[in-house]
């Protein structure tokens, strides 16, 4: 017998029909002896319809009235899924965020977890019942709901989990996995058993966006072992094929079994790089540069200050292309402070990353894709680089032959 | 300055700008130098939407979950409306039930108010904040969350406005108050300045369906002056002539100024007669006829028993229209245990009320009213009396006719 942690996205929940069948799965794991705790997702489209809602109402939402407004979501699915599985005669219960007493600070609409009191859904476990738990959502200290933000829900479970100390947290998704690219892009993309915690933080982070990053964190700062795997199969499909499936985010000790150098290209289309040029090459240059774009709520990426010639300097940094017209409207209004010669952008290149723990342990992987992009000719316009990850900028147009030549030459199309 | 609860109904709450609305007219009361807490109810159709998808997941919901989901409708609500008075300027507030400590017992779906903790609220007040609380629901005392049943937010208002010691409790809702009769039978029918809250309990009772009949016990019981109003009007008209529009629900030394016999002519349409006949007499036949009707679920209203003849009886009571089939259904069953000589019916009767408390200190009420029906040519069938209503059922033909002859002997269309 095991503790287990379910979460089902807002698809997996989007119909009442849909219900019955998360209903039905999970009462197979139950009728297999386990105990299940579920965090369900706001039926899909509801978590928008209420923020469209508050948006008629007031351009800028207030947060704190946001967040009761879209926590609600969850409190009809978690209600809706106690019913689905009373229904089929398993005894289940459910709970809001504040009802098991998940603490969060007073971030509203980005709050973060700080406790959970899991005194309630213990003895509720231990009397046989199934514990259904809103997700993304908590209270303060101030009896105040708040939400974690987009995605919050994969956290919750997590958090949860890492409260209840889980023996496995199950993500159900509609992907069947974490892939060592996109499926979409290079046609030999191939599903991995296993990841490390952090190299599905990089490849969460740079675009794969199967778990919300915060939950990936939480799960390796508590330790917890973490699947993804999908709720597009049968309900019904052998209990234990379907805790093998997806793919399981866990320890690096365990994950190094699989022996590959790199887990995972990864990549992120829209991005737009900004080079301001000739600007004083004094202290804090950095920092009055990127500090009013950061102000703008612009979030920077990769950053290179170029050599001073002169007294003066380049420096470049990337932002979603999202951002690019209002990150140069910023530098343009600070001109005069920053005294820069020009400003020049391009706003049609793409970030491509490989990433592996295992390049910890094995020299000139950053060669070897330097190489396999000179033999496609492609230029590298930025480059950036951590313990478990290279990142490339390169023009837009060549994104998919990269990340094609680089699947290819680190053999991730080998199981 | 003086503490109000302003209560809005579903239509009043029904979109994003006639929220708008309603935070115009909560402003306009708070730019007066009044405290003001509003309790919205759900946005039409919104509770139904709820209801409906619990019932597609379980033919029967689950009570405790139900409420679970239900509840979220006016949770949105409080939090929209807090929105659109801080998009005015205003600083405002909301709360769920849970939040400011509406404890109730745990009959979900149909719970009562145990008690209020107005520590919270009356310090936001303090604060120059308008506070905006989730109608319809509470907490009982294990955390669950529970309503309080159709029209509870009714109910929620007056019971906010008893804990606070509210001044008034203004109920906005789509009509303009409470009639002599229904003004789409009589033309010339009277909106009612004053109401005392015994004439309101039986006028809400009998079919003026204006508020929930808990909420006016409630104000009764705690002596909230309540007052039924308007939402339709422009939500700028002057305060001065809002505050005295509507009808106000009071205590009987104030209404007894209107001097008037009786207050209005109720009545209810869909009532069915069932007669059992040649009932053996002995004791306890009332509760061995009635017993197996209201474990079924079906209320009774009017009962006679007539003087017994050789030991046997004829026992006739009246039930809604449409539980008129299962209460036949329900006797049948009954048949040899109750040794009937069988059971007659009439669905297609309807009962019409004189209510007022100036009947107390007024005789020939009744003889009035027998005297108006028997010139019209209406037979009674059945007579029932309380200190403040005198009742009779007719044949439904001649219900519009009952109601105009008695509204106007009884002079209703003069103030």
């Amino acid at each position: 017998m095991a503790l287990i942690v379910h979460k089902y996205g807002g698809t997996s929940m989007g119909s009442t029909d849909r219900i019955k069948n998360v209903a039905a799965r999970v009462a197979k794991w139950h009728d297999a002896g386990h105990q299940i705790v579920v965090v369900p997702s706001a039926m899909s489209g509801e978590t928008n319809r209420l923020i469209g809602l508050a948006k008629a109402i007031m351009d800028q939402p207030d947060p704190r009235e946001l967040d009761m407004i879209a926590s609600t979501g969850e409190q009809v699915s978690v209600g809706l899924l106690a019913m689905a599985l009373l229904a089929i005669g398993k005894d289940a219960v459910s709970y809001t965020g504040w009802q098991v007493g998940i603490r969060t600070d007073s971030s509203f609409t980005k709050a973060r977890i700080q406790s959970i009191d899991d005194s309630r859904v213990r003895s509720d476990l231990e009397a046989g019942k199934i514990v259904i738990i809103t997700g993304f959502q908590g209270v303060d200290e101030q009896g105040n709901i708040s939400t974690l933000g987009r995605g919050g829900s994969d956290t919750s479970a997590v958090a949860i989990a890492a409260a209840l100390k889980a023996d496995e947290c199950l993500i159900y998704t509609d992907v069947d996995g974490v892939y060592t690219t996109d499926p979409r892009v290079v046609d030999e993309a191939r599903r991995l058993e296993k990841i490390t915690f952090e190299e599905m933080l990089e490849l969460a982070s740079l675009g794969s966006k199967v778990l919300q990053t915060r939950s990936v964190e939480f799960a390796g700062n508590y330790q917890v072992p973490t699947r993804v795997l999908s709720s597009l199969t049968d309900p019904l499909m052998p209990l234990a094929e379907e805790a093998n499936s997806g793919t399981l985010i866990s320890f690096e000790e365990e994950t190094n079994m699989e022996q590959a150098v790199i887990s995972g290209i990864a990549f992120h289309r829209d991005e737009a790089k900004i080079t301001v040029l000739g600007v004083p090459d004094k202290p804090g240059v950095a920092f009055h540069i990127l500090g009013p774009v950061s102000d703008a709520n612009i979030e920077v990426d990769m950053i290179i200050q170029n050599q001073s010639v002169d007294g003066k300097t380049d420096f470049t940094f990337t932002v979603s292309r999202g951002d690019y017209q209002r990150a140069l409207a910023v530098l343009e209004s600070q001109k005069d402070v920053l005294g820069y010669t020009r400003v020049v952008g391009d706003a049609k290149v793409s970030k491509v990353s490989a990433v592996g723990v295992g390049m910890r342990s094995h020299v000139g992987v950053a060669s070897q894709m330097f190489r396999t992009l000179a033999d496609e000719n492609i230029n590298i316009m930025m480059i950036s680089t951590s313990e478990i990850k290279i990142s490339v900028l390169i023009d837009e147009k060549y994104m998919e032959l990269a990340v094609r030549a680089l699947h290819k030459a680190f053999d991730l199309e080998k199981a």
